[in-house]
């Protein structure tokens, strides 16, 4: 299994002078805005999103000035959306870092976030196209109906696994999706070879969710930057709970395992929530539909002309598909 | 003195179909988001920003179609900033109704504000002309900046007039300024006229920020929708409190008053603090500076076509200039 690392360095020089530009992107006169914003960068990332951008935009004529434009501002708006939510789930720590609201406060991270969503704005103006302007703030407006779904859906044993994958294809696949899509639309790759780049991110980024669900539960806090729990603590019930929750013989204690937990706001011990979710079959049931995903995304790239970009893109989805980080 | 809606009679027609394409904008599927933002709309607000973009459109070749795509987001981007302000400010009532974050929660708040700006960028994008996006996303820009700089100098007493100016700048003179500039550009007024236009607009936006701040502290709970003192509470020091702070005499008593406010986080009885201020020379110092905005929007106005418009935009600064509500 090759590393992401790898998989990039192809498109190492361009994968860096985005990184360059993104840190120049959010620079501000003003002190704190320029910590808050750079700190949120330096604490890292896979950067999936601009790389999806670079590998889709080989499928037409690409051009490293075009692919920077749409790259940057999808990272970005990722990124404030990051931050939004780690105000509205209390988190401390992210990757590992104390996130914005935990190093300064809620206040500061809340104006970071609409902060760098407006310099993602100021970057977007030099893209001509309108379709690619209207397909970005559709995305971002799913993105939040995503994020209110969750919140909606707090410690509510009752939704189903359709609830889940919807929410999740708001709140994650979408903006991967079109990262791919408006990669190959501004290299102006046909039509059809968009479509299927957008088919082929959608499920990786069903993959990419659903594994970050099943890291929260079953990963070490090394792993993942973060104490595992954090979802169930403020309510979020992922796909292995869910699948949990479908064997009669576990239900009942889960249940009341929820209960405890949102009766203590989750400022509780959660060890035997996270015992009774590891032993069940739903890690594994789980496990098992991100691999079909990843089937999906691989055969949406079927009839795609065999460049390298390809192999590279189906190499990245194996990665996300079994990641443990 | 005329009112408002006196004033705004001749568009009466135009601003009605703002309107409705402002409730039609934030529309979703979504049922929690389509009423928060409903919520937010319904409690209505002096839709200033609007009639300045159809007031200085009638400077070039006016046409409502192109003059909604520019009224629309400014109005929706105001709005998101209230709503996330109100989560900063734990505001209770805004125009004398629940806010979102009260009726709902701090979360919803967020997301709504999120979602509104979302919107507004789907409108934008019906404009052609990257400059006025580019124009927009620059004012957002400055706005988030305005907003933590407000923050940085909570219950900061050695600040100076010049902080004080700079932010409200940022915070509201800015997007009144671009309202009046855009609305001239789409119709395609010649640059000098959307430039005084411009300046029209900053002055008036520093006067109204100043009499909100006057009315914060001397308004009745009745006029201002909110019960006074909201500002000192958050530990915002406005215009007037810093020229009574100028006040040797009065000084000293004010900072002792200020330390209590702050110790307590603003939970506490203020009616000291807001008489000493009423009483001081402070909120006339404040009023005639504002006053002197007033004059600079009308003298920026100078040169300009003699059109009806140019009018309604002097007796729109002189009601701004005088409102107390």
């Amino acid at each position: 299994m090759k590393n992401l690392l790898d998989i990039y360095s192809r498109k190492k020089k361009d994968v860096a002078a985005i990184e360059r530009e993104l840190e120049e992107s959010v620079y501000s006169d003003h002190t704190m805005l320029r910590e808050t914003s750079l700190h949120l960068l330096k604490a890292g990332g896979k950067r999936i999103r601009p790389v999806f951008v670079l590998l889709s935009g080989e499928f037409g004529a690409y051009k490293l000035e075009t692919m920077k434009h749409i790259a940057i501002p999808l990272e970005l708006i990722h990124m404030a959306t990051l931050v939004h939510d780690d105000v509205i789930d209390d988190a401390h720590t992210r990757r590992g870092q104390l996130t914005v609201r935990s190093k300064w406060d809620n206040r500061v991270a809340m104006y970071t976030g609409d902060y760098i969503l407006a310099k993602a704005l100021g970057v977007v103006t030099k893209i001509a196209n309108p379709t690619v302007h209207q397909i970005m703030s559709k995305a971002m407006v799913e993105m939040c109906i995503g994020e209110m779904e969750q919140i909606r859906f707090f410690f509510n044993s009752e939704q189903t696994v359709r609830d889940y994958l919807l929410r999740i294809k708001r709140k994650t696949a979408l903006l991967i999706a079109i990262s791919c899509q408006l990669g190959a639309m501004a290299s102006e790759a046909p039509d059809w070879i968009s479509s299927k780049l957008y088919t082929f991110g959608y499920n990786v980024g069903m993959t990419f969710q659903i594994r970050d669900d099943i890291l929260d539960l079953c990963g070490t806090e090394k792993q993942i930057g973060k104490p595992p729990g954090s979802d169930i603590k403020q309510g979020n019930i992922t796909l292995p709970v869910l699948f949990a929750l479908q064997d009669p013989a576990l239900k009942p204690a889960l249940l009341q395992e929820l209960a405890r937990i949102q009766q203590h706001d989750g400022q509780t011990d959660i060890s035997r929530f996270l015992d009774m979710i590891r032993s069940s079959g739903g890690v594994e049931r789980a496990s098992a539909l991100s691999q079909k995903y990843i089937q999906r995304a691989i055969s949406a790239l079927e009839g795609l002309p065999d460049i390298r970009a390809k192999k590279d893109l189906v190499e990245i989805a194996y990665f996300i598909g079994n990641r443990s980080y």
